[in-house]
């Protein structure tokens, strides 16, 4: 059976391309709110679980011992642009574990953000691991090693204590036993483990709402939410959609984009989770899917209405800036 | 009705993706030798079809007048990385035309070949239009337009003769009238009309053998085909699809990427046309769709089969080079 077409790009009077995919919002309770197309179906949630990984760094009591502020925890969740702040961010929270970006084991990438890739080349120097948009994530896991006194290299293999504790932390936050048959390899060489939408739902709104969680787990859970509103910048950057809305709704909204089309969020006052995945992996609908299920999911007053309708709806430019189609959600998202 | 899922993307033991399309392929006659999905659904052949575009350039006149070689005619059929060489050769076309970068009004992008992007920046300039993927061809539609001895300003405008020459021969070629509301705009500005995947793949194996063109066009047609072969670097680049399969495969293969997951081709000695488009507009699996189809095709020796498994069945490596899934066709391009 097919997933539903959930967005449609559109150029002159037609309909371009269509991207179908799979959508869940659950509440903390495990009650559906809302399941578009498989949602049983394992989906890799890729780094749209870097807040769910980070809870270790948290709950190591690494947050505590290196004394890292917010920036360090967004950073530690982000997907970030490799921006001069980011990177600086990412040295210095190693740097308060004693550690030197030589430790960073997710493999070099140019910035994401394309000024800082440019001016990075224009410098002389060469991407390095700290530039990974992982990297962030990354300087968490290490600071957990030292946290909890095992060795840090190696830090990357499904092994590792790091790993089988972020692994324990996916079981609890989404009630599942993870079998070895649904772990692969990220992109920047950790595991990532396939878990069903509803579950992946259900586990952001316990993380959203502390709902569900020991104390500590609420604890941890709110700091890295807190951390998060409070440097959207630093999750993401500039221009950036997650930074945008986490700009625009503070700790109303929680979300993270994850690679292959995979969007994960929570709406904490709602108590309620979103997982997005489309078939195709691509970013432009679940980041679209994402903004309508914000925009129909969170109470919202005109002017935020109107900031959410530019990714609900985003207009298609072209490289003279003329419109010349758009990106919109289809019926099957009630926003048509 | 659904199109059928044509290439997955696997990653550890399961499918992370999926990519549904349409493809058509045709013999200059008009018989359908394969057809997948809905081909009679109007698809925007966006830059896919450059060749088809640049056949004005030479029944203008414009390139014997103006004197341009393999070099030139395969810039004008090209999505190029802009590249230097590249660059140099859309000035170089354009200034034996007694035109400058200036006339050209398909807007600025950065290089698409990043280290040809990076060095630009380092260099402390800036990107123009002449950097753009589409300035080869907008050379020849300023070279036509000079040729045909009209104003060139403007020649962008679907009412420009330039413009209503390249719609004419679209009609032509696919036997279809092609009326306004196909009409959308292209990244660079120029039309770009939707027409069914198997009218494109039609002319494309009328592109490709000859058959069904008068004399001149098929001379025209012969002329674009012979110079991509001897130039398929200037085609699209270091590294890219276009470039990598006709180097090896020579005149036995004409290919061309389009945006939104389009590509078409020929194979002229066995006289077919080939046009493909992916659902979601993807273009990895577009491309990985098109090299398909050559390996179903074309007779191959094992060396060129080899070669074409990279292409048909691409690994994903992840930024510390392992290995982590792949791209496959399904069994629906019998080829799984």
């Amino acid at each position: 059976m097919s997933n539903p077409i959930l967005v449609e790009a559109r150029r002159g009077a037609l309909v371009e391309s269509r991207h179908r995919g799979v959508v869940a919002v659950m509440d903390a309770a495990g009650k559906t709110v809302l399941a578009l197309g498989d949602v049983e179906q394992p989906v890799y949630p890729r780094s749209a679980v870097k807040a769910l990984q980070a809870l270790v760094l948290v709950e190591s009591g690494a947050a505590e011992r290196f004394g890292l502020g917010d920036e360090e925890l967004a950073v530690a969740c982000a997907s970030h642009g490799g921006e001069p702040g980011h990177v600086a961010t990412v040295v210095g929270m190693l740097a308060r574990a004693g550690l030197t970006p030589e430790a960073l084991e997710c493999g070099a990438h140019w910035p994401i953000h394309q000024p800082s890739a440019q001016a990075l080349a224009a410098s002389g120097a060469t991407a390095t691991a700290v530039h990974n948009n992982c990297s962030g994530k990354h300087a968490g896991f290490l600071c957990a090693a030292c946290a909890l006194g095992v060795t840090h290299g190696g830090y990357i293999a499904p092994t590792h204590a790091v790993q089988r504790a972020v692994k324990a932390t996916l079981e609890t936050l989404t009630g599942l036993r993870i079998d070895d048959d649904r772990r692969a390899t990220d992109g920047c060489s950790v595991p990532t483990w396939a878990l069903p939408l509803s579950a992946l739902a259900l586990a952001f709104a316990r993380f959203g709402s502390g709902h569900g969680l020991g104390a500590e787990r609420a604890r941890a859970a709110a700091r890295l939410r807190a951390a998060c509103a409070a440097k959207p910048w630093h999750v993401a950057g500039t221009g950036r959609f997650c930074t945008e809305i986490m700009q625009r709704f503070g700790a109303r909204v929680f979300v993270k984009v994850g690679a292959e089309g995979v969007f994960c969020g929570a709406l904490p006052e709602q108590g309620l989770g979103v997982a997005i995945k489309c078939d195709d992996g691509a970013g432009r609908a679940s980041e679209l899917v994402m903004a309508t299920m914000i925009a129909r999911f969170l109470p919202t007053d005109d002017a935020e209405r109107a900031f959410l309708d530019r990714f609900v709806r985003p207009t298609l430019r072209n490289w003279n800036d003329i419109a010349v189609g758009e990106l919109r959600p289809t019926e099957v998202l009630e926003f048509s």
